[in-house]
């Protein structure tokens, strides 16, 4: 049986830290399916189209992930998307609160539903989209936490 | 290509904590090897053999679980197992911090070793062996906190 | 003498959390005074009126339970109301963090006054008001976080 | 109905800390039973005997105070008083965690025995009785930290 | 050769736990920056002149100490005036985990830029920015937390 | 004036993360004594002459590095040598609650003792002398965590 893993997130950008959760995650699942949540009251920093191409292209449209968007409540899209599995990472303690409580709620609301952590590679811990977007925002040269080329992100 | 994990503790005694992440694995595993840690400096409260025998006894002899002990470096064992991921239940902040520092130690010792976590239950998290074996020793009645049944580890 | 404790909260909603903190409170206390707290400048996604009549309702009109609301300092409210005791419920370490420090304050800012600390039962910990709202928004039956009937949030 | 607290601890010494925690207990409790654990394995510091008396000593002693030693489990021994609750000092997120694990387990041993929680006062919370016994075996004048005269506990 | 650190924050309004860390600092340093962090999309409570202002004076025109505001990325300002340091207070374990991250973020976008803490006085600790606005907007009077006389705030 | 910092430690053995914390603090401080603390009771696994002249290897005799051991409180060892600071690596939130703990009793025991925390680098924060003993009790290569040829710890 296929094992099929969903990565949410708003990925507002897409980091070199959930890169490397995907990339380990694949030698767990046989799919991992990264889903960028929307959120129509909340504007985005990097436009959602863009950043779908973006992450496609640093894996090399590599067969095992996909790459959707959705705006409903995650445990329902990842069970709509065949998901048994929420694919999370962890960086620090902080995350960890956070994670526990949402991951005992989405085994409540789809059963059965499983939230499979790994932690963050420590040089990669402190890049968090919000702190790339800030970064960016003061003109700061951000390649180095990005997967992908930075100009990829300017070309629109 | 076969997923296996290996799921290391002293297991004095093997809890109903311990056997909620172990069934939790193998849905994303292949096999779980449970590896018992013995330490010649540690007495164990639960004898080694009662503890393989009740293990094995409380999945019902599951195929694709194997019950191992080791007194060696956790992370080379895994690897002579064929285990390329350790499997490993966090309960609260306190265990996020040690798990942390002990995965990226694994990673660096069997290059590649990945570490797999799952948060554990609530309802079974306030139940560790060293408080199981605390009440034991004070006569309570720990079966509620045991996958097997009590009587097996005092009919020695 | 008469032992009273306020409970403060937004409520919004009040859950099944905040019950289990309300009826182990009145083994300590004899009336515990439910506050909620209103800010003009935040919008309630459940109304006021409604919350305090559902929440009543919840504890069957128990005379030892007062519901009131307020907009102003929790420390000074509380004294009003001639409570000499704050009752809070801790769900992990992120709430333990904020509360050490508002517990502190507000000795200091009412003389005395004392905020006593239950811990939330495991199985409640993970529901908040926060993820019930979000749940609710999503079209989640949420009946099972709330101490009343779902139908009372929506017949309104 | 009387509102009977236990206070359990090794007490090797019973520190300002604790102390304060008892007074402040006192404005909850009608009777507060302050229990010093002992633990035959574990050799004490300061002895039983001179704990018991300078406690009662540092409460002038007040008969709502109890002063009373176990070799037991604390939540029998707390019921076997006819006490309902337990109280407890929480001084940061380390003892939060420890705590919330021994809530719940002493919940399912005695049922509904209660843990009353207060937060140690920050000037007081770096006294633990671990640094007292270490200051005073290196010489250093802990008379600070005590609630009764340092030559109590030498005069033996 | 001269030791600069700097001090940033939005200081809105700087209080006792601030100047805290302030004069502790000047132990360390030859001069101590505090930069006024703005940020035009957020209102600041307290204007930036007055802040300005009744900084200054609460330490007397000490010539060690300057008082600068800025709108650019907090590392890039620091290395502008010279600072090879960041002066940061910790007042627990949210506050390390956070700027555990901006830490290490600083050291990458300045290299070598050291960030330097010092743990708030337990008594201070409590004492946010956040916290004394919400007591001085309900009328409480936060004159114990400020390190200057409150009517300068009020003077305006 | 000189500024002159005391790094306490067991150092059993030093590590590439405490040569990190030395190495950062010297430009903070005039001097670093490194302490390495000595407790009768507690056999070291490498011998206190033999870590003394490694770490005084792996700075290449600095004249600004000091190598003492002490068998003595901490902080009054650091006033006798005339240090004003403490200098501390924190690495995760246990190490801060543990070190919030004793800087505030060393600041009780020598009045204005002031300790300086630096974040270990993310890379060297898992390695701690623990986990450098246990693997190289198993026979694992420790030199990368090391800041001098490991030949020297065993030619003893």
């Amino acid at each position: 049986m296929e094992r099929i893993a969903f990565f949410p997130g708003s990925f507002d950008p897409f980091t070199k830290g959930h890169a490397d959760i995907v990339e380990r995650g694949l030698k767990l699942f046989d799919q991992v399916i990264i889903g960028i949540g929307t959120n129509p009251a909340k504007k985005r920093h990097f436009s959602l189209e863009l950043m779908e191409k973006v992450i496609k292209g640093a894996f090399n449209d590599d067969a095992r992930i996909r790459v959707v968007n959705y705006d409903d409540l995650t445990a329902n899209v990842a069970r709509d998307y065949g998901a048994k599995f929420l694919l999370r990472g962890l960086r620090n303690t902080t995350d960890f609160e956070y994670e526990n409580t949402i991951a005992q709620v989405n085994r409540q609301i789809v059963e059965g539903l499983e939230t499979v952590f790994l932690i963050t590679s420590p040089s990669l811990a402190p890049i968090s989209s919000t702190i790339v977007r800030e970064l960016h925002s003061y003109g700061v040269d951000v390649s180095d936490y990005l997967p992908y080329p930075l100009e990829s992100l300017t070309s629109d």
